[in-house]
C-alpha cells in the first residue's frame, strides 16, 4: 500500500516530482478528474482550519467527495491497543474503524497530534501506524505525533516559489507559547528542508533540542543532498544572513507528562521573532504554519511585512495536497 | 470588493432585481452553474438550521462546493482585536484566518450573533467588519449583531408572493422569551420593509425599542419610498387593519452586560400573537424567522392556520440566497 | 407518502427486490443519477461512524448531496411533544424543524436512540413518527429507538452473499456491554430474519428478552415465510449447529428508566462469543453490527477469525442504503 506519512520515505526527485505537480495545479486552478467518483475520508481527531479546509476543497478539485469524520465527536471513540478487553471508554477499535473506512473510501487522511504523555510512545508515531496497518486503502498523514508532511511540502513550495532551486540558509527558530505544542511542524520542515540540500540551523534555547534521532536523520539527508545542519541557542547568531526564517513553538521530550509544565516566561522575548532581528538576515523571509500567535511568537510588524509569506504558505497546503492526492491514485 | 452585509447598501432597483431572480430559481429548481468549480466558506460561530442547511444546498444548486467551518469547534477560537498580544485563550488571529480563507474559496458566508455584552461596540458588527476588512473575496452576512439581510431578503419574498407589489400596513411586534436574544432580524426586517416602502409599525414595550440610530435609518428609507414607520407600546392598536405581522423577541440596548436579565413575566401574555389579536387585523398573514417558541412567542392556533406563512419563508430563504450569490460572480 | 421506517413495511418480495439492487450496486460501484440535484438531509442525534459515513457516500454516488444536521449541536435543540409551551431548553419544534426541512431536501434520513427512559413510551418509536408525520418528503429511519432497517438489510444481504437463498439456522445472541444499549438491531435482525424463512433463535439471559410484541411479530413472519423461531437462555445449547451467529447486547425494558443498573457481571463470561462456543456452529459465520468491544462481546479470536463477517456486513450497509434510496425516488 502506497502511504504518504513523512516526506522521509520520498527521493529528492519525487519530492520535486510532487512540487512540480503543485505548481501546475496553482497555475490552473479548476476541477478535474483524478478522484472522479472516489470519496475520501477525513479524519480529525483536533480541530484544524488549514488542513480541514485544504483537504476538503482539493478533494473536491480533484473532482472527489470528502467526508469528514470525528471520532468522540460526529463519530465513536477509538482503541488503539491491541489485545486489550474493551470494558473502558472506547467505543470501537482502530482495526475494525479503519478497515470499515477502507470499504467505503479510496484513500483516508488523518490529524492526530501528539498526546504529550510520553515521547518514548508517541515518537513511534503509534496511532498513525495503526492507521497505516489496518487501511487497504492510501493513508495520508495530516499531522501526527512525529511529522506534518502537507505541511512541510507546501514549505518547500514557498520556498522554490521565492527563491531559485539553489542551497538557501535556513533558520528553524523556537519561540515561546503559552502552551506546549507538538514536534511535528519542525521535524518535518527540518527533514524536508534538509532532503532539499539547504544549510539548515536549528535554534532552540538549551533543554528545547528535537528529538535526537530525528536531528541525526536530518543531518545524514542534509549531507548527502549537499546542505548541512547545525543546532545553536543563542537567538542573534541564528539570524545571521539567513534567507528564510521559519519559526514555531514546540515541547521537548522533557515536556511529556507534565501537561502543565510552563516555559520559562523569559523566553519569550528572549526568542521573539522581531524586526531587529529579522535585520540581520539576508533580506530573509518569514514563515509560520499558522495559527499562530501575534506578539508571542512574532511581532505584528515582522508578520505584516513584504517579507512575511504565512499567507501563501498557507494557501500552498492546496496545491501541495492536490499533487499529493493525484499521485495517490496514478 | 462586493460584499454582502446589509440591504441597506441596496437600491430598491436592485433589491427587486434579487428578490425577482429568486422567484426564478424558485419556478424552477435544478443544479445550474454560477458557482462552477467554486468552493465556499461557510463560518458558522453560532448553531443554525435553515442558514446552513440552505447555504449547503444553494451553493450546491449553483454548482458549488460548500465548506463549513466552526471556529471554536472544529476549527481554533479567533482573536479579532488588532495589535493585541495573544497569550490568552484564543489561537488565532482574524487577519490570517480570513486571508488564509480567502486564497481557498470563492466567497465567504459568516454568522456570528450578538454577544449581548456591549451594545456601543456591538452595534458597530466589529465582527462582521473584520471579516469584510480582510477579506479579497466577497463576504455574505449570515446574521451578525446588527444585521440578518439574508433572512430580511426571504422576508420581503414572502410578503411579495402574497400580495401585489404595493403598500401594504405591516406590523413587527416584539415577543416574550425565556431568554435575551439579538437584534439582528427585527433590525434587518424594518430596514427591508421599509426600503420596500410599506407603512410600518414597530411595537414593543416600553424600554424595548430598537437602535434610535436604526429607526431614524428605517423612518427615512421608508419616508423615501413613500412609506412610513411609527412605533407604538400598545399590542391592541398595534394589530389593527395589519396585512402582515411579524413577530420577534429581542432584547433592547438596556440589556446588553446584564446575561440573566430577564423579561417581565407579565409581557409574556401581554404580547404573544393569538388569534384575537389575528383577528383585529386585515386578515392578515403571521411572519417568524423561526425557530419560534411554541405558544410563548405565537399560539399554536395562528402558527398552524393558513395565514401563517412561517414555511414558506424559511423555504425562501434558499432562493434568495441562490440569488444573492449568484449577483455576487455575475 | 412512501417512509423506510422498517422491515415490517415490507414484502419478502420487496425485500427481495432491494438486496438484488444492492448486489448490482455493489458489482459495479459507480457514480450515478438517480439522486442527481437532490439535497438529503442527515439528522444525527447521536454518533455515529457507519451510518454517518454510509450514507453520506451512497447519497454522492446516486448524484445527490448529503447534508448533516445535528441538532442540540450545529443545529437547535427539538421539542417533539405537541401543544406544549416551550419556555423551557428546546428551542425549535419538531413541526417546523420537519416542515421546512422538506422544503430544501428530497429526503430525510433520521437516527435517533431510544433515550432509555420509558420502555412503554419509547417502543412506539414517537421522534420517529413525529418525522414521519410532518415529512412530505421521504423518511429513511437511520435507527430508531425500536428498529435499525438499514443495518438488517444489511445482515440480510451478508447472510445471502454467504449461503444460497435458502432457510439456515441463525442465533441471535445477547451479550454482556458495561452500559445499557438499546434493542434497534436486535429487533430489526430478528425481524427481516424472519421475514426472510429462516429458522431463528433467540438467546439471552432470563430477564433479558425482547419485547414481547415484536417476538410474537417474529414469531408469525418466521412462521408464514416457512421458518420459526425460538427463545432459550442457555448459551451452549443455542450455539449448536448455529449457521449464522448474530451478537448483540441490550437491556431489556425492566432497564428503561434506571440508567445506572448495570448487568450482573457474571453475565460476561456466560454470553462472550469464543471459539469455544463457535465450534459447536455448523462452521458458523459471526455477525456483528458495530462498533464491537473487543474480548467484552466476542474475543480477538473470533472477531479475527475467517469465519468473522464484521467488515462485509459494514461494506454491505453502503450498497443496501444505496438500493434503498434508489427505490424511493423510482
Amino acid at each position: 500500500m502506497k502511504h504518504f506519512l513523512s516526506t522521509g520515505h520520498l527521493s529528492l526527485s519525487q519530492i520535486e516530482e510532487l512540487l512540480d505537480a503543485a505548481m501546475a495545479f496553482k497555475a490552473n486552478r479548476r476541477v478535474t478528474n483524478e478522484l472522479a467518483g472516489r470519496s475520501v475520508a477525513l479524519v480529525f481527531l483536533n480541530p484544524s482550519l488549514r488542513t480541514r479546509a485544504s483537504m476538503q476543497i482539493a478533494v473536491y478539485e480533484l473532482g472527489g467527495n470528502p467526508v469528514l469524520i470525528e471520532p468522540g465527536s460526529t463519530s465513536w471513540s477509538i482503541e488503539y491497543q491491541d489485545g486489550v478487553v474493551m470494558d473502558g471508554g472506547k467505543t470501537e477499535h482502530i482495526a475494525e474503524f479503519v478497515r470499515v473506512l477502507s470499504r467505503y473510501v479510496s484513500a483516508i487522511g488523518v490529524r492526530t497530534f501528539a498526546e504529550l504523555k510520553d515521547w518514548a510512545h508517541e515518537r513511534t508515531d503509534p496511532v498513525l501506524s495503526a492507521f497505516a496497518k489496518y487501511a487497504t486503502v492510501p493513508v495520508i498523514n495530516l499531522e501526527s505525533a512525529m511529522h506534518h508532511p502537507c505541511q512541510a511540502m507546501a514549505d518547500m513550495l514557498t520556498i522554490r516559489e521565492r527563491f531559485v532551486p539553489e542551497k538557501k540558509r535556513v533558520l528553524l527558530t523556537w519561540a515561546w507559547h503559552p502552551k506546549a505544542l507538538p514536534m511535528a511542524v519542525p521535524n518535518s520542515f527540518a527533514l524536508a528542508a534538509a532532503q532539499s540540500g539547504h544549510d539548515i540551523t536549528i535554534a532552540n534555547p538549551e533543554g528545547y533540542d528535537l528529538d535526537d534521532e530525528l536531528i541525526s536523520q536530518v543531518q545524514r539527508c542534509a549531507e548527502s543532498a549537499g546542505g548541512s545542519c547545525r543546532t545553536v541557542t543563542e537567538p542573534e547568531i541564528a539570524f545571521e544572513e539567513a534567507d528564510v526564517v521559519y519559526a514555531k513553538s514546540w515541547a521537548p521530550a522533557a515536556f511529556y507528562g507534565q501537561p502543565d509544565a510552563a516555559h520559562a516566561s523569559e523566553l519569550r522575548d528572549q526568542w521573539m521573532v522581531t524586526a531587529d532581528r529579522m535585520a540581520r538576515t539576508a533580506n530573509g523571509i518569514f514563515m509560520h504554519c499558522l495559527p499562530v500567535r501575534r506578539n508571542v511568537i512574532v511581532t505584528d510588524e515582522v508578520l505584516d511585512s513584504p517579507n512575511s509569506l504565512v499567507i501563501d504558505e498557507a494557501e500552498n497546503r492546496l496545491h501541495v495536497q492536490k499533487a499529493i492526492l493525484a499521485s495517490l491514485f496514478k
